[in-house]
């Protein structure tokens, strides 16, 4: 048996609590189990050079943990005086995931600051971040289109992240905390839309490798979690809700 | 009138909630009103280069903001790849302010790290960051001593600081917030013991400047609400609190 | 029709050039067409400091491409100062992959450097590296082996990647070059073992998202292109290549 | 006794070189016994971007020291590759020092760099600096005066520092040298106007604390001292000594 | 007798494949003996800050070994965070000589990127590079030339480096292989103009010292044969090699 | 006619005043006409890792310019985070001039740190650098020696340096002043020894060329000026200037 007498295909308890902190277009505390983020999301009225004189907007992420988020203190990466890999490729994740759910034409030449800080951890902080980071990002523009400067709500579905892995036994197991993500052989994270879409898929061997069976369990596993954090993630949002999708889909805009 | 009614000597409300985060040693939110600052302190089993070999141990802080933790957002040092001038000022003096009340000979070759990470800014986070990481140290070092790691409390005193400055229209303010703090003429820090002994008196006119009589003021002022902040400090605390100062004095190790 | 008259399930050209650097233990140069990557093997006489007295070793990589091994040039990641996301995520990718095939006691207190280096780039870089970097080290143990270094072959199967896609018009593509890759809806790395088993699964809606039945049929394209790569790879080893598998499974060293 | 027969509120002899250098607009080399440092003040016609379009200027610091002006050798902070905390520190409070006696508004777009470096030390580095930058400054401003480039010195009162400090046997000093000041158990810097009014009062316990009476004693002591060394400045200011203050008091900007 | 049968005076082979990777606009592999060098040119439309609004061109280089083009394998420089004091004094050297040859003011606005990048280093590789970048410059010129971007061939000569040095023996000795450089206690670089003019003479005991005499020796060895050099890099060129000269002299621009 | 009615084979007054900073085993002011730079030579108890072990010292330098020292203010490389590549030329060219005729292996595991600080420049600063540092570093044996902490001055013979260069008129010039350098068509630098040897010859033609005939003439020139520098550095030397080739020759330490 897990902890807390959890299933294989159990989540862990989740809690959003929104408005945490009052300063962001939006914000909120995410929590799977003992897994805590604080999910900012800031308006800047210009975007990036590369993206200037297009008449659209863009949305990037940055994620970091507090040094004593894990039961080892970690140095921080500011007094490091650089980003470490693994940093880069959850903010990079988190930043791709989002912008495949918002239709960046509505939103004109404004960029969508993502902060994601794990306060504390205990697995899965990439996963909590995306889906915690949705609902800050729906609520930021929640706050535009209440203030019409955007017309419609540009996010086009809902948006959650789950892990799944493989534990030693053999097991599937969905939304892995830290003791049990440590022993798995595989590790992977999935990225769907309300729609039950995929926006990502990485799954690792880690030093291991799985066959095309265990895949097809883990993506079941998925997506089963994934259908019911949508809902929590519809309760939290309220009224916000509601307008996700009226932006029916994205433009392609290559 | 201040905001929520406060009298030129009136601090905000402040609220410290123990064990916030599960894995540190110590770990406390601190509330001056709307800044809060999460304070931990970790224990190494070893000292930096410099104090090896000298069977005494060492503190160290170090402080950040959130991006969003203000009005504006801040990009991240780690982003920028190196720590600025106002954080390693804040740092410095948070850990040569608790280096102050703590007996070093008595931890043995140990360093407590101690991290300040405001989440929300609202002025006096340096403050508020002093007078939370003191109650996470002294909550550390009970936990040394209640596993018999370390004999004695090795806290010698009592230590909060607290923020005084002058209005535009020329009074003496205490635990000045952000909007105040911004308009102050002067502003000044004061760290002082449970005793009343000052450790460190910083006080700039900012591109102004002050009196001997202002800055008399400014002192009585910041030891009236030094006083009521120990006291909060101890309640919450609880039985830890009786034993600050069994180690009475600290050996002078220079 | 795709360049070259290529069809959905074709790969492009591969050629893998053994000895092409004459310093390293093991060094190849690899083409997927107009890619080509130099891929060296480096053996070092120790482990970093997080393997040291494990008695085993430690496999890591690093990739960098020329600055015009692109259409447009880029600036060079030491004139920055700092690697970039893309770049950790493909070394991390490409370590830890080929840690997924080699069993990591066998070769005592060692370090294989892995140097993936783009000469010229028309997609699939991480991949022909994978695959390229392979083959490289292969022969570097082969070296170690006949100089009785260590006693056996300590690759336990065959390893290669392949990138796979859904074109705009949704057909999925095997093999995509950078006119493609640059127009695909959905991007997806895998690697696979010989035997048949997944390493890693990276698919990415690239600002879209895909459905189940798309990543099945992308899975089966990458399979089948897999299976063909593993015997060019057979090939160019070739004694070499009779003692991959000599030691039958990693052990689980977790 | 002190060094050199001083008694405890004794300034060591400061000497003031003035076109030290020949290429800044205000040059001097300040001594204070054996801490000798170049203080270069340099007119640039712009200002930092937060200050544009305001129509007044700015005044910055920067503060190094050569790696052999101390007893060891220092490690030189362009090899380190940052710049240390104490050196942010010192040349943060040079900056805010002269800004306090600047009118801004009357020196236009305008950006005064002033470069402190220490050839030689021995204590009181900072407060040498100030002191010798308020030179240098009034001296760049004199120049730009007889240009008529600015039509009123813009210094509206004198300026200077330094270091008091309680000695191991409880004796307060003014002005300690590097023997006395590692000695010292409270630290103190304190900048002045002309008026005798404060710019920055900054006391350290040096890991030891201080009391209010103390606190009174060293300010008494620095006040008196400040006023002899604002004499030495007078005298070799000389004619550009008269127009200091002709602004007679700086305009609230804020 | 010297490796493969050469005598003092000999160059080893030298071999000059042009259009050896697809994107740049002049693009050579060079080999000089087994020191092979990438030698890219591509052709930026803007120039750098400092050369703005001056109507004429730029030309800048860069310099990297891949990581194992050495017997020990180097520490990447992307992954140390800087480029070292080596690599800079040779890219510093490499823009300079082609700055010699070419009339700037033919150009435009636009900046000659070249890259250089060994990818076997045998001795030489600094030579080898001006060599190399040389034919690699005038390939991407004559390209810009034939599509009517500028009107002349705008470089005024043929250029060219080689390495001599003093062996152990007191024998000066022409083109020094890697092994024959490590033992040398002369080293010197000359680079001249197929007209026999001086652009660079770098000569350096390497902590130890040569005389007048030996110094006369080595330019008339380097002499002999950088004339080799300039009829290989003419036989390469082909057609391209008889538009050098077209602008006679390089207008003084100073 | 040239400034100060030099004539083209003339120096400038050069005066070198001994015993400048007093933390430093050996210091020195070194002037050469407007060009002053402080020379300070530091010893450390110990080497750096490639040389330990062997029984023999090292010799490092380093170079820098005070902000001010030029005409316009360049900005500090500790500012920048980086040691530009012109000043990584010069500290190495110091470093490797001053090993030439030091025998390392009389000196024991000793580091000799040559810091060169340019406080005012006006051209020749890197030659400056070279012929100040030597008598700094001959000052500092000289004081090991007579603590008996080494046993003969391990310098084997006077070294000097110069800059020789060419005037846009084709007149071969003797210690360019900066307006003078900055005209030049080349611009060489010669380092010598006492008995007349080269330890460097770096001509540059700057972005022009030089014949060989031009180029004895430059050797000539600084041949004659540096035989009376070896005068001046003597005088200066006093005493210890005696003991200067009691170690002959440098032993073949490769």
């Amino acid at each position: 048996m897990r902890n807390n007498n959890r299933n294989y295909n159990d989540l862990r308890t989740i809690t959003i609590t929104t408005d945490y902190v009052k300063h962001p277009e939006g914000s909120v505390l995410i929590e799977f189990g003992d897994t805590k983020v604080i999910c900012n999301a800031s308006i800047e009225d210009r975007v990036p050079p590369f993206m200037r004189g297009k008449g659209k907007g863009w949305i990037t992420a940055e994620y970091a943990m507090l040094p004593r988020a894990t039961e080892q203190r970690n140095i921080r990466e500011s007094s490091k005086g650089k980003v470490g890999g693994r940093t880069m490729e959850i903010q990079r994740l988190i930043g791709r995931a989002l912008r495949s759910v918002v239709d960046l034409d509505q939103i004109g030449e404004r960029t969508v600051w993502v902060d994601c800080d794990v306060i504390q951890a205990d697995g899965g902080t990439r996963t909590a971040s995306i889906t915690g980071a949705f609902v800050a990002v729906v609520l930021a523009f929640d706050k535009l289109k209440k203030a019409n400067t955007i017309k419609k709500m540009p996010v086009t579905d809902f948006l959650a992240a789950i892990s799944v892995g493989i534990s030693p036994d053999g097991t599937e197991l969905l939304d892995l905390d830290y003791g049990e993500d440590s022993n798995a052989h595989v590790d992977m994270n999935i990225v769907m839309t309300g729609e039950g879409e995929f926006v990502e898929v990485q799954g690792t061997g880690e030093e291991a490798t799985f066959t095309s069976d265990q895949l097809q369990k883990m993506l079941g596993l998925a997506s089963g979690g994934l259908k019911k954090i949508n809902g929590i993630q519809k309760e939290v949002l309220g009224d916000a809700a509601g307008n996700i999708g009226e932006t029916k889909t994205k433009e392609d805009t290559r």
